[in-house]
C-alpha cells in the first residue's frame, strides 16, 4: 500500500503571527507541504472594519487556494473572528479558523479542571453567577479572551465559549501587537501595559480561570504575561489557540500526529508569500516562527 | 475688482495625523475650499516599504486630483520622505509635503538662537563637531527628529536639514502612534516610552536643542514630550511641522494670511473622505481636528 499523499496546507494571516500556528503545525503533520501568506501590505486588521478585513481575507484565501492549498487555515485571530464565513463561502476547500479550536481548548481545560477539584463545581453552584444555569449543566467558567479591537468587537470569542457553556470576558489589547513588533518581549514597560490590561480585564471577571491568547501575536507575551499575572497575584492557565489549532487540522485530516522533527533547512516544504517588504518578513517572521524563514516570495494583491 | 476665487486644497494623510495640518490651514486660509482624505484602509504607512508606500500614496493623491483638487498637501510624514517626488511625477498640480517646511523651521528656529546668543557661535566653533565647517559658515546646530521607522530609514529629513547646514539625529519611535491611537496622550507608560526614546536619542547627540515632530501623530503628544525632557533635564524647543506647512501653503499661493476665523459648523468647506470606517474616523479625527469631523464619504481604493 503507497504511502497517503502530503496534503497542502495554506495558512493564512495579516502578519507574522500566524507562523506561531505553523510552528505548531510543523512537528504535528511534518511530512505535508505548507504555503504560508503574511497581508503585511495591508496589516494590522485588528484596528480596521468588518468590510475591510473580509476583503482582504477573501483576496488572501483565493490567493492560497490559487497556489494549490487544498485545506486552508486562517491563522489570524481578526480574520477569523470577522471573516471565516465569507472565505468558507468564496472557496470550495475546508477552512478552518482559529477561535473555535482556541474556545475548544478552554473547554477541555475547564472539564479537567472540574475533574481535578470537583469541590469547585459544589462551591460554584452556589454563586449567583451561576443560578441561571440548569441544575443538571456544569458550571460556567468565566474564560478571559486578550485579543485585537476588532476581534472584541466582533464578540467571536463570545459565541464560540457562550455555545460551550463557558463564560467570556473579552478584553482588547491594541498595544500588545506594537510592542511585540518593537520587540519589547521582555520589557519593563510592556509589563506595565500587561498590568493595565489585566487588572482592568480581572477586576470586570474576578472569578477567571482561564486566559485565551486571542491574538496570534500574543504567544511572544506568555512569559510576560505569566509575570505580570505572578505580580498582581492571580496566576491563570493559558491557552494558546496555535496549538489547539494545529490539533484540530491534524483531526481534519485525519491524521495521527507524527513524531515530531524538524524540517531540514532549505526543504521545499514552506513556501512563504508576504504582500511587503521580503527582508522585514524574513527578519521578524523567524521570531515567530522559531526558526530561520527563508525563500520569502513577494507578491501584489492590490490596494 | 472681483475677489480671488478660493482654491481648492487637497490634503492626505494615511490617517487622522494629517488632520492637524488641515486644522493649521483653516484659520490661515479660511477662504479656501479642502478635500480631506485618510487611506485608513491601508493605514499605518509608518512600517511599510518604499514601493508600498509609493504605491498607495499615488493612488490616494490621484483621487484627491480627481476630486477637484488645484494643490495637494502631503499631512503625512511617511508619504513626503518616501513618495513625494512619486507624487509629484504622477500629478500636474504643485505638490507640498511637510518635511522641507519642517527643516526650514527648525533653519528660522536656529537663526533665531543665533541672533539672540551669538556667543553661542564663537563658542561652537571651537567646538570639534564644527571642525569640518567652512569659517565662514554658521556653526551646525543638531536636530533631533523623532518619526516612524520608514520616515528615518528614508532619511528624508538628514537630507533636508543638511541641505540647510544643519544636523539630523533621526529617532524612529514605533510605539508612539499606538499610543496616540490609544488615546493614552497623557498616561504614565507614554511618559515611560519617551523617556526611553529621548534618552537614547539625546544621548547619541548631547548638544541639541531643537526637537522636531517628524509625525503628524505626535503634536497630540506635545505636553507629554515637554514634560518628559523636564524630567531628564534636557528641555527642548520643539517644532511641529504642521503650522511651518501651512506657512508653506500659504506663500506658495502667495496669500496673506487672513484673520483667523473658525470655520462654521456644518459648512461646505471641508469635505472628507477614508478608505475605512467613518465611524471611527469621525470619533478620532475630532481629537486631531479640534473640532466635531462631519460628512465622511466612505471611498475605495483598492486592496
Amino acid at each position: 500500500m503507497n504511502p497517503p499523499i502530503p496534503p497542502t496546507i495554506g495558512v493564512f494571516d495579516s502578519g507574522f503571527g500566524g507562523l506561531t500556528v505553523l510552528r505548531a503545525l510543523l512537528p504535528l503533520l511534518p511530512n505535508a507541504n505548507y504555503i504560508y501568506l503574511g497581508d503585511t501590505a495591508r496589516l494590522p486588521y485588528g484596528s480596521k472594519s468588518h468590510d475591510t478585513i473580509a476583503r482582504y481575507a477573501v483576496s488572501s484565501a483565493k490567493f492560497l487556494h490559487e497556489q494549490g492549498a487544498e485545506l486552508l487555515v486562517i491563522a489570524c485571530n481578526t480574520a477569523t473572528a470577522l471573516a471565516l464565513e465569507d472565505i468558507q463561502q468564496a472557496l470550495p476547500i475546508p477552512v478552518i479558523g482559529v477561535v473555535e479550536p482556541g474556545a475548544q481548548a478552554a473547554l477541555s481545560l475547564s472539564t479537567k479542571n472540574l475533574q481535578c477539584h470537583p469541590e469547585r463545581s459544589a462551591a460554584e453552584s452556589k454563586d449567583l453567577r451561576f443560578a441561571s444555569a440548569a441544575p443538571d449543566r456544569a458550571p460556567i467558567e468565566s474564560v478571559l479572551v486578550l485579543a485585537t479591537a476588532a476581534t472584541v468587537q466582533s464578540h467571536a470569542y463570545t459565541r464560540a465559549l457562550n455555545a460551550l457553556n463557558l463564560e467570556a470576558n473579552e478584553k482588547a489589547c491594541p498595544l500588545l501587537v506594537p510592542l511585540v513588533e518593537e520587540g519589547w518581549i521582555n520589557h519593563p514597560v510592556t509589563d506595565e501595559v500587561l498590568k493595565i490590561y489585566l487588572t482592568e480585564a480581572l477586576t470586570a471577571a474576578p472569578a477567571t480561570q482561564t486566559l485565551l491568547l486571542g491574538c496570534t501575536h500574543y504567544p511572544l507575551l506568555e512569559p510576560a504575561i505569566h509575570r505580570t499575572l505572578a505580580s498582581i497575584g492571580h496566576p491563570l492557565t493559558i491557552i494558546d489557540s496555535a496549538h489547539a489549532t494545529a490539533q484540530a487540522v491534524a483531526a481534519h485530516l485525519n491524521l495521527s500526529p507524527q513524531t515530531s522533527k524538524p524540517i531540514a533547512q532549505g526543504s521545499s516544504l514552506c513556501t512563504f508569500y508576504a504582500t511587503d517588504s521580503i527582508e522585514k518578513f524574513q527578519r521578524l517572521g523567524s521570531n515567530f516562527l522559531g526558526q530561520p524563514v527563508s525563500e520569502v516570495r513577494l507578491i501584489d494583491l492590490g490596494g
